[in-house]
């Protein structure tokens, strides 16, 4: 290919090649910005200068107490600054990183523990009962607990705290950088909606195309004020503080997510940009006025997990935010496409505003690729009609699931990672996610997505919340089947549901079941329709 | 290192690694931003598909041609839409773009031909008469011209037209995409201000990491208008052709550079960034009242080759430009160091706020470290006092030289890139270069700079331009000697000068000669000192 006649003299040499890794902006960081604020939370102010400093000082404790390249040093923590820092010292000791879910319960974080095979943990207070009750279940070796012990909490007085144990490190301690850029940094368990969690693990160089990646999509200049929602055990929040010390900017630590902090981080820190699940808007919306401040700029939030509502739109923006959505997987590193606002939209108003602002989006600029491709691996026509799977491609895609080489060349048959997602394509190439493969509803040959029967039940004045499920049926094959939770004190019944649906849906589309009963939930709240299939399978006809 | 206990299928494969290139960015461009203004000269007006068309059509007329993968295509080109085009439908090819200085004399042309082996030459009509002097002067074989005929020229008819050239390619073929991100991408030739140019090979990845390094720099967001003002035979202006296209941007060609065309391109179309040597500024600061557009914005200007001096800023900057310095070579894709404005120096002002906008600067996001070395690769103190050796390192360090393997060992020798150029670090780490190392001048063991006493002399009100270099002296090893241009009409004498100097500078650092002559130049308005330095040491003493 693109080799000249004479290559002598043009290989790799230490001058001219460096392994890609996040490493680099915090080293530079500290440099460069050495005196700008890296970190905050509560009375906690951290220079790069320190946080670099601490940074060394939790890669050598890491290391002087044993830990070698290639170990796994897991974190159950909430947006806390050890959270942070913990997403460099791990790698700065050669060390990969697995951050879990805090909300998990204590049989999953055991299950994680074994087969990450941690051998240290950073763990909050608040969360010493849930790692001990895991730690209880485990029949592999358990990791070494040390004691994060946030403001306001006081130590269990059983673990080495976090502060000791970092005292011991020099602030000086020169960083391992990777040799190649391949190897492994993070390991992060998928959400479990449709299944076990799978290890997906990162390597140095998809984070770091990710980092510039993500400051694009967000329009970033240099010195963004960041606030911590999405959490940093979910994809990492989405690569974020590993681009921040690219950017010169803050990052602002919050550990509950409340409107209240989400306003005083606005107000007092200066806060401009940040990520969460539309949930976290609603959350906005519906604060106390007596929790709300004033602001003068505008507020630029990126949410994923699913479309924001148009009426969530019309509420939250209007209050000094501006809403775009990203979507992506863990195993794209978080988000991997955003929907990208073009300049001839800004005249679109109202539901057609929305509308635009509901779609999937395209490519971001570090992915090589993100399609529509039918059963045959081809894309599917842009015609806003065609389904297929969502496709990616490129460096922001895993290196794999971890333990699980079947799973691994399953998810990259054809040469693209395959999401599980359907969609379809608009005639300008914005994806717009309709389902999940595993949920869509194949009745007497028909496709139904259960998002749009969703989206009919959702207009019944008593459902406050719904799922649509699969249910086998000797007939048809599979029907749809609804399980619902109805608001405080409303009122409703299954043939009402049903017919409410069918005024609205095609007849193979109308549930033909509904059930009224709380939705099994993630950590992270999302639904798991893995078990109403199970309950819908063994429901009688 | 960082592998995980079990890396088993966590390896490379299609889905998850893709050799970074820029043409990705266009590539991607084509569709997220189809319908966007990517290009604009005179009535030409090229969407970002009709550009990745053209693109597909250049790069098939190539292979059509008899070029292969790995073969050089020049070009002679002002910064007009075929050299755009060329940056990526020559590597669409697997070619390696070489795009000639259109300023050089024929020998340097023949020379530069001859030692890329240059298959395919795309020339401007007025460059004709230059490339056929080169071709007449050389021995091996000469490229095939393809012509290009701007806006307003005449084709010569003796050779196909660059229109009729790509219309024989199809605007879907399908490019050529790097295997391997280390295969070449371009040559380029140093200015030569030194010596004979020097071939600098680039390679894919540092192309790619250079676009997003330097996006970061200029803190752009997306859709910026850029005006070409940097010949794209310049290090390929400073690898923004490529990076534009990842911003969804619009690159305004600027075939002649003059203030009216500057002026009009901002108030026309909008420009929001250009960049240019510091003459650049003075050519807008002079400005005939009559050519001057008004407009409302701020445009962002980078400035490289030298430090913007005091004066040019004050008069510039309020005409409603805002000025960064940025530092680099061909070696490095162009500007490795920027001067990156801290938020605490908003409040200075006037000479204070210069000498701030003067500093050389610090390490570019991409780049992994920029520093000034000792003779035996130390970092100097940074006392803004002790001089040293700019060295960088990094994936924006370029291959090599072309055919050279000895001087790419002695600029890569310790592992770091060594400039050439002098400098000292202030306590905060910003850069500042004082001379380049071969101008140095050492005078009974000091080391003089030539740029300081050049600054003195420059203070003299009859002195236009001057150039200070060593004269071997049998006493003190060597001695400054002065070259000097008067001002139209002005007379001093050499007395009077080397008075003015010792006035301002101590003894040792006084020149010995001050000689009156027109200095030599390259053709980017560099003054070749290696000539001066050979009339010093043929004069009599
Ligand atoms: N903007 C969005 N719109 C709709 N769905 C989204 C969006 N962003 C993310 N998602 C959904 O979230 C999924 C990714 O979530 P995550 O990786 O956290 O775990 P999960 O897929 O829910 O869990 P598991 O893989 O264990 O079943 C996507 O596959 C998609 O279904
Ligand atoms: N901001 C700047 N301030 C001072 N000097 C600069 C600046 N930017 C670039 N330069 C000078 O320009 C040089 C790079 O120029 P370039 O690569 O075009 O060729 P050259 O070094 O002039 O030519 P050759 O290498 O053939 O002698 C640097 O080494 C430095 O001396
Ligand atoms: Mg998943
Ligand atoms: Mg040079």
């Amino acid at each position: 290919m693109g080799w000249l006649a004479d290559e002598s003299g043009l290989g790799k040499t230490r001058a001219n090649y460096a392994p890609l890794t996040p490493l680099s902006h915090l080293r530079r960081a500290s440099d460069v910005f050495a005196h700008r604020t890296a970190l905050v939370w509560k009375s906690t102010r951290l220079t790069y200068a320190d946080y670099a400093a601490r940074v060394s000082q939790l890669a050598h404790a890491l290391t002087q107490s044993g830990i070698q390249p290639g170990d796994v040093v897991a974190t159950l923590l909430p947006n806390i600054p050890a959270q942070v820092e913990a997403h460099f010292g791990v790698p700065a000791a050669g060390a990969v990183l697995n951050a879990i879910n805090t909300r998990l319960e204590a049989d999953t974080v055991a299950y994680i523990f074994g087969h990450a095979g941690a051998k240290l943990l950073l763990c909050d207070t608040a969360f010493l009962p849930l790692a001990e009750a895991a730690i209880a279940q485990m029949t592999t070796p358990a990791p070494q607990i040390i004691e994060v012990v946030d403001h306001g909490f006081t130590a269990s007085n059983r673990y080495t705290t976090y502060e000791s144990f970092i005292s011991t490190g020099d602030p000086q301690h020169p960083w391992i950088m990777p040799e190649d850029e391949w190897e492994s940094l993070a390991i992060n368990y998928t959400s479990g909606t449709t299944g076990r969690p799978k290890g997906v693990v990162y390597h140095h160089r998809g984070a770091y195309l990710a980092t510039t990646g993500n400051a694009l999509a967000w329009r970033m200049q240099l010195f963004p004020t960041y606030l911590t929602i999405v959490p940093l055990f979910h994809c990492n929040a989405w690569c974020h503080p590993w681009m921040i010390p690219m950017l010169g900017g803050t990052i602002v630590c919050c550990r509950d997510i409340t409107a209240r902090a989400i306003y005083d981080a606005i107000a007092d820190e200066g806060v401009t940009h940040f990520g969460g699940a539309p949930i976290v808007l609603n959350t906005v919306i519906n604060c106390a006025p007596t929790d709300r401040r004033a602001f003068s700029h505008t507020v630029e939030v990126f949410t994923a997990g699913a479309p924001p509502p148009a009426a969530t739109l019309a509420a939250f923006e209007p209050l000094g935010f501006n809403v775009t959505q990203v979507y992506g997987l863990t195993e794209t590193y978080g988000p991997a496409t955003e929907c990208l606002w073009q300049t001839e939209w800004n005249t679109a108003t109202g539901d057609d505003r929305a509308a635009l602002k509901a779609r999937t989006g395209v490519t971001m600029a570090m992915l090589e690729g993100a399609e529509v491709h039918d059963t045959h691996g081809n894309p599917v026509p842009r015609d806003a009609a065609h389904l297929g799977e969502i496709a990616m491609r490129g460096n922001m895609v895993m290196k794999g699931y971890y333990k699980n080489p079947e799973a691994t060349a399953e998810a990259f048959k054809g040469g693209w990672f395959r999401s599980g997602d359907i969609a379809f394509q608009h005639p300008d190439g914005y994806l717009k996610i309709t389902d999940r493969a595993k949920d869509i509803i194949i009745s007497g040959g028909e496709n139904v997505s259960s998002v749009e029967v969703e989206g009919a039940l959702m207009h019944h004045p008593a459902v406050s919340l719904c799922a649509v499920v699969a249910k086998p049926d000797a007939k048809w094959g599979e029907v749809p089947c609804a399980f619902v939770e109805l608001k405080p004190g409303a009122q409703t019944t299954e043939a009402e549901l049903i017919a409410h649906c069918r005024a609205r849906l095609a007849g193979f589309k109308t549930p033909k079941h509904v059930v009224f009963a709380e939705l099994p939930k993630t950590s992270t709240g999302k639904i798991q329709k893995f078990e109403l299939r199970a309950v819908a399978k063994l429901m009688d006809a």
